[in-house]
């Protein structure tokens, strides 16, 4: 691709920079704009109600006829969850590597989609031409195989994406990640860096994944009469992988029990990302066929997710395994920031029915620490720093190590999502904003519950609910019934008889006054008979429920 | 006290066994029962709306005429929030030590209970004559100061009680743990030994408080120019020494900010238990008078507390003080469980601001880890070992501990919060359990809010409520107007008037269905128009939000 002088290039994230998750880039030159990656976020605990959150894509859509096609750095769900619903609206070509795609097409199968989009396998080291871009596919490694760093040609420059990726020279399956074409890349000149922040707080290296391994060889010598349960990411793979090896090497049959676990095994092993030796894996209703010291269960639930496979044989709800005394429970995985106090509850539940519960050394990241992100600005030599992938911390971290190595602060740019970043040889700069953040998606509805439905929910959460109807004559508005009251969420009320007839005094005395002075006009009714009660309750309960009046017109 | 053979000692915890908090357990001999601590503990995430959570102390009220008295091991929450409510039953003396009492009675006053109860100040080494039993102080070391260990003598036996506790050779303020008189006690034969579990799965030895002071004086000459504040627990008395020894050493003036922070140093230095240097401290007002270089400021809110004052600060709503670029934080303390996303968003906050945090070596935590405990196991060397104070997990590593150092599998008692152990030296048994377990605490409502309410709450939470109101003419069930429809928290009206639209017309065919089978039923019309509305907007939203119907009859 020829470069163009005082060309500039269009950076502009639409997610990923307030939080880890919901990756989702775009770029833009001329009258062309790809796009790299297409995550999920998952809820943060206020979102009450809320399944998951995706992007706003308001920018792609007003510019639709200009976007030519996602890039999919890999497999996980902040990078490709929103997907299916984005292909809603725009629906244009999606490249990545084969198990990549393997799981995308798995998730545009759930939602009926696969046949209306069109999907382009990659290979490491292709070159992807796409209106003004090309994209080259660089082999990285992290904790699901077939991860990809993107290098973006374009006539402004060259940007380095390296994706969620970690340096492993051992890796289990495959390469390891193609530093020297990093380097080459790093040789030609490259305009910037966005790198992944996840573990930028850390200092050192990560650990390679095959030192797991070595710890499940551990564990499998040190409980030879023990059933072991190995609980785990879906998505890792390797992981998968080192704990069947594990098991062959110990003569123990494998079940695979948990949804997103059997589906993720299935599409790897169909296309050849995982070796079963044969006889190994069971059907679960077999286990007990089997003596304890011969079987090995993997499953998911690792994080203690209420309705995944582990918490439900944790709490006695499984249908076919449930946990006995002597069981040996491997937790294969760190907690994700928020899941600390769910996982704590299902080390105590599987404890509590006598299980031996290890997580220690038992699991290593898929991210970059310090050492590694070093390395890669070493390679790649940008002139401009983005961290990107993480929350304002994380990233910051990732500016403080540029600035170790001696990028000045001005080249070192810190991106919101919506910012629309200008890059060039000469400069750059953030030059507009638009449209960017979350959109929540609850049952079938996306978009429908934004901020005053859960602000809604969240005062009902906190007090519940007072319903107060009354049913009033058209015109006269002379009282036929009520005021009734109904509750939920506020008191017990079969142990507050009292206070509730007391509120319907307050509330009948107040319609008596309103009567006196003849008013007729129901907002009014409503909001005196809302700030009594309202009044009223606060002074007995200190409580702040919300409070409804309805009124009924006969 | 003169110990009489095959006497049964009964020991009760009614709190603090399933989680970390809410400690209470009573110990009954004859016609004598005392209560050691009476916490309360925090509210989980998912007891919506819920302020504190205090112990179900229906044993206790049914024994009124013999509970003797509280004995309270050290001023923590969890030891003794819950007496402004417990006292409102039973009131009785409390024994303390000198600086748990003042916080007791800071308490009290502000439940108006001050000139209502008996309080009375015990010395470490002290012993307490109460019924049947004697009670001695024992010095330990806490991240509190005058924390006690309690040596429980009754004609059954004796039983050491840790309290929250760790062994620090060079405490900041006072002596080391009284190691000797553990030995002592434990060379007169222990029958029972409840140890503080909360760090039972850490290995080694708990640092001394003392090094958090060197971090302090490294941080302070390393940010010789910046405004420094050092966010921490109010209640660590002997930290909050430290940073006013390297502020006094740099020369800087101490602002606190932060009610509770305020409190407790007035307490303490009324009390003599902390020792500010003449003209070190200023109001902070006065903050602004001041240089940078030459001010610290001593505030709440280092676990990310929305409303404490660290937080105001960080999202400018705190009215005298705002973060500055340059400003450095000393975040001295470590996420609590269940706190670590809060800790994460105010280190993002602060740093958005241009401040830098620092949350590295300034904390040591106030308990023992294992090797300490296997230190006062060996020195009390107790026939039976009770692990308290910690969820499952906690208790279950002490208990591991406890097997290493020889003990059998029948000499470890897993006790359950309102389990009555009865114990001797002959055998140890729970031979009853009694009413136990979590009173909630919303408002002025002390266990007014149960699980019901709870639940609606938490359904109230996921996809809000619909109210359906309709009035029905008195005897012919005639509909004389409506059905309505009143959502709150289910989705976004203005955006989805088709849906709710759709949803009056079901209401209304099922009505006039029901009229023409001359329904009357009010229960079966309700469940009726219940039933086919929630049908109907599962299928169009897959969403269960709570469904009222309302009948108005005129």
């Amino acid at each position: 691709m020829k470069k163009e002088k005082n060309s500039t290039l269009k950076i502009i994230p639409l997610g990923g920079l307030e939080a880890i998750g919901m990756n989702i880039t775009a770029f833009e030159y001329g009258d062309s704009i790809i796009v790299v990656d297409c995550g999920v976020a998952f809820p943060e605990d206020d979102m009450l109600g809320v399944d998951l959150v995706v992007p706003d894509i308001t920018y792609l859509q007003d510019n639709l006829d200009r976007v030519k096609g996602f890039f999919i750095t890999h497999g996980h769900e902040d990078h490709i969850g929103a997907l299916p619903y984005v292909l809603l609206e725009i629906n244009v070509p999606i490249y990545s590597t084969k198990l990549t795609n393997g799981l995308i097409e798995h998730k545009l199968e759930e939602h009926n989609l696969l046949s209306k989009t069109k999907r382009k396998v990659v290979k490491y080291g292709q070159h992807i031409n796409l209106g003004q871009f090309r994209v080259e596919f660089i082999k990285t490694n992290h904790s699901i195989q077939d991860a990809a760093a993107l290098a973006i040609y374009s006539p402004a420059g060259i940007v380095v994406h390296t994706g969620d990726f970690k340096v492993d020279y051992t890796p289990v399956f495959g390469d390891a990640i193609d530093l020297p074409r990093f380097g080459e890349i790093g040789k030609k000149g490259v305009l910037a860096l966005m790198a992944d922040s996840t573990n930028a707080e850390r200092p050192g290296f990560t650990m390679s994944e095959k030192t797991v391994g070595r710890t499940f060889d551990q564990i499998f010598s040190e409980h030879e009469k023990n059933r072991i349960f190995v609980a785990t990411f879906a998505s890792n793979v390797d992981r998968v992988q080192q704990i069947i090896n594990t098991a062959y090497k110990y003569g123990r049959k494998v079940g695979v029990e948990g949804r997103s676990m059997v589906n993720i095994i299935s599409t790897a092993s169909e296309l050849g990302y995982i070796k079963i030796p044969d006889n190994t894996l069971m059907d679960i209703d077999q286990l007990k066929n089997y003596p304890d010291e011969k079987t090995v269960l993997i499953t998911t639930g690792s994080q203690g997710e209420s309705m995944a496979a582990l918490s439900r044989m944790a709490s006695g709800l499984h249908k076919k395994i449930s946990i006995k005394p002597n069981d040996t429970i491997v937790l294969s995985s760190h907690p994700i920031p928020g899941n600390e106090k769910s996982v704590s509850h299902i080390i105590n539940e599987l404890s509590m029915q006598g299980a031996e519960v290890i997580f220690q050394d038992t699991h290593v990241s898929g991210h970059a620490c310090q050492e590694e992100l070093k390395l890669i600005y070493s390679l790649v030599r940008p002139k401009y720093c983005i961290p990107v992938h993480g929350e304002y911390k994380h990233r910051m971290a990732q500016a403080k190590i540029a600035q170790q190595l001696g990028y000045d602060k001005d080249h070192i740019l810190m991106l919101n999502s919506g910012d629309v970043l200008e890059i060039s040889d000469e400069k750059a700069e953030v030059v507009d904003t638009v449209s960017a953040g979350n959109v929540y998606v609850d049952g079938l509805g996306i978009g429908d519950v934004g901020n005053i439905v859960i602000r809604d929910r969240q005062k009902l959460s906190e007090d519940g609910i007072i319903i107060v109807v009354l049913t009033l004559e058209s015109g006269s508005a002379q009282l036929l019934a009520g005021p009734d009251i109904v509750s939920r969420g506020f008191v017990y009320v079969r142990e507050s008889e009292d206070l509730m007839e007391e509120a319907r005094s307050v509330l009948a005395n107040k319609m008596e006054m309103l009567g006196d002075k003849h008013v007729t006009d129901w907002g009014k009714i409503k909001s005196e008979l809302r700030d009594s009660l309202s009044e009223f309750v606060w002074k007995k309960t200190k409580r702040r429920p919300m409070i409804i009046p309805i009124i009924m017109e006969v």
